[in-house]
């Protein structure tokens, strides 16, 4: 169906009639000039936003629009649980080319849909505009906490264990795979062209993705860490400083290190990986250690604890002590397994390098 | 200065590092993984997004970059103003493509800024990232207001007179205006090229703005209406229902009837219009009522209030009384100057049109 024919409202009514806000707080949704909310008494509100852009930030064609609805949701949810928050409302922005059918925003909106149930917060509102080319996404969440509760950036003291969830650089694996099986499949067509053949001759496609499900999993469907954030909160530990990796181990801690004014040692052999990431990495001739450090997309935490904590926080699952904070004159560095020592460096991925 | 010599972090700092919060309930701004408000006990949260798009929303040919930052951040807090609430937060998000410089997005921030600084809303975070073609900006504005006084487009009743700020038509009339002249410039350079001239041998070119100067202003810089919000305050009058008028009056009457269950009566000779709107839709052959009906963009406020306040509200310079609400069946009838009844259609702005 095509969206020019149901138009902004019926569109709208079309994606959202059916959304009930599931927090107490959410006052209003949908279908005024403003989304409503009564926050509750004494407590924080934080606000984040992203904006993700077709050709930038995601491959329509190896990205399913459900999942990518899903991403996106979780690229925002992952902000407000790396304040310690939880996340309560969602406004969502899409702007669509011609190319996109009513159909097509369904599965986008199924995906973002079964983010917010699980994360239980609310789509309140948002914008359904045209592009001329291609699909953007910005999306702002709103979340809260407690004031005593809310973690910064700028909070982690000398001593404290520099701690991460999850592991490293299997994001980044997934999207190298995903980028092969592309270039794979469009050489078969280009030689499918050269002999003069259709290219809707050839048998389906099917990207050798077997033994990598892992990889393509935390590429397409990352999920951000509210269990951290609630094991962190049941241990009775506050973390002092916090944030989500989104462009990169290194880059992260050092955002960390500069408004934390302190320095850091982290370890090569505590970085978390999966054994999937090391398959590929090895088989890419890439060198795992650059992807974990600066891979980008894990969307995992990045905190600091103060030392004491050591092992109430060591006894969390999932969750990895790989180093800990300096004096700032002592620098930003990486241990090798060798002891040898190196500047940590932000390589992440900059959304500007195309600009 | 290409944005990309600076990267993300850089281009950041450089366009928001000297933003001072200042509204107190603003406790971080732009630098972590969220922003963080303290919302004012008892208060409700307005929250309300919009997104822009070069070529659909917006033509840089003649829309100076300071101006389109003015108007984007007026576009959001018109939203605020349209539930009777006070603008505090504000989230920029922008994705650019290669033409643009660090300079066009310092102009689009001192455009914004300028907006901001004047409505007392604090610019706290957003995302700045690449497009691969074009323009596309996304803002989300945060609110407040007491929880007795948010007005919704719920509230009209039968018999509530239905008011009107400004005067409509105007910004549409701009546009056509710009339009037209961006249209003789394109056949000036058309014919310098088919004699075989360089573009860059004319005379600098000179649109013909003359006597037209509110109409410019009207689209290029709209003013949200503060003003009107707070001389309702003044005057002790709380609107039953409201909303901005972004795609025309119609359509957001129409909004109002059918979200309030009533129906109701405007009259031409009621409908305010500006000299040069009449003058301008007479040399360009339009109907200068289909202009103030479904023209858009005027960022007027749209209100009912209750009879009892027709002088009070009579009294509020800038405000017309236009009509009044009536039971539903009546339908909702436009009454000409001969007194003929039409039944007023949304024919406003419909940004899908294109998709």
């Amino acid at each position: 169906m095509e969206i020019s024919s149901l138009g902004e409202f019926g569109l709208i009514r079309r994606l959202t009639s059916d959304i009930v806000p599931k927090n107490a707080e959410t006052v209003k949704g949908v279908g005024d000039d403003c989304a409503v909310v009564a926050p509750a008494a004494g407590r924080r509100l934080l606000v984040t936003t992203d904006m993700l852009m077709e050709g930038v930030h995601f491959d329509l064609e190896y990205t399913p629009l459900q999942h990518l609805g899903y991403k996106s949701a979780m690229v925002n949810l992952s902000d407000i649980y790396a304040m310690n928050g939880r996340p309560r409302q969602m406004t969502v922005s899409l702007a669509v080319s011609k190319r996109f059918s009513v159909e097509d925003l369904e599965l986008f909106y199924s995906g973002l849909r079964m983010a917010c149930e699980k994360h239980e917060c609310d789509i309140v509102g948002g914008d359904t505009t045209s592009s001329l080319t291609g699909l953007a996404i910005s999306i702002t969440c709103i979340g809260d906490a407690e004031a005593d509760d809310v973690v910064y950036r700028s909070g982690a003291q000398v001593n404290d264990l520099i701690c991460c969830s999850g592991d490293l650089g299997a994001a980044y694996m997934g999207l190298q795979l995903l980028e092969r099986e592309k270039t794979v499949y469009h050489k078969l067509l280009a030689n499918a062209r050269a002999r003069g053949e259709s290219p809707d001759s050839l048998p389906p496609f099917e990207p050798d993705f077997s033994g990598r499900e892992y990889l393509l999993e935390r590429q397409l469907r990352p999920e951000a860490r509210r269990d951290i954030v609630e094991a962190l909160h049941a241990a009775g530990i506050r973390p002092t400083a916090m944030m989500d990796i989104s462009d990169g181990l290194s880059s992260e801690l050092l955002h960390i290190c500069s408004q934390s004014g302190v320095g850091c040692r982290v370890y090569e052999d505590r970085i978390p990986l999966d054994y999937q990431t090391a398959v590929m990495a090895e088989e890419l001739n890439f060198n795992v250690m650059t992807c974990a450090l600066n891979g980008g997309e894990d969307y995992e935490l990045l905190f600091t604890v103060p030392l004491t904590e050591h092992d109430r926080v060591s006894a969390i699952p999932g969750v990895k002590v790989i180093g800990h904070c300096t004096r700032s004159e002592l620098g930003t560095l990486f241990v090798g397994r060798d002891g040898a020592e190196m500047t940590l460096k932000a390589q992440g991925w900059n959304p500007l390098a195309n600009s």
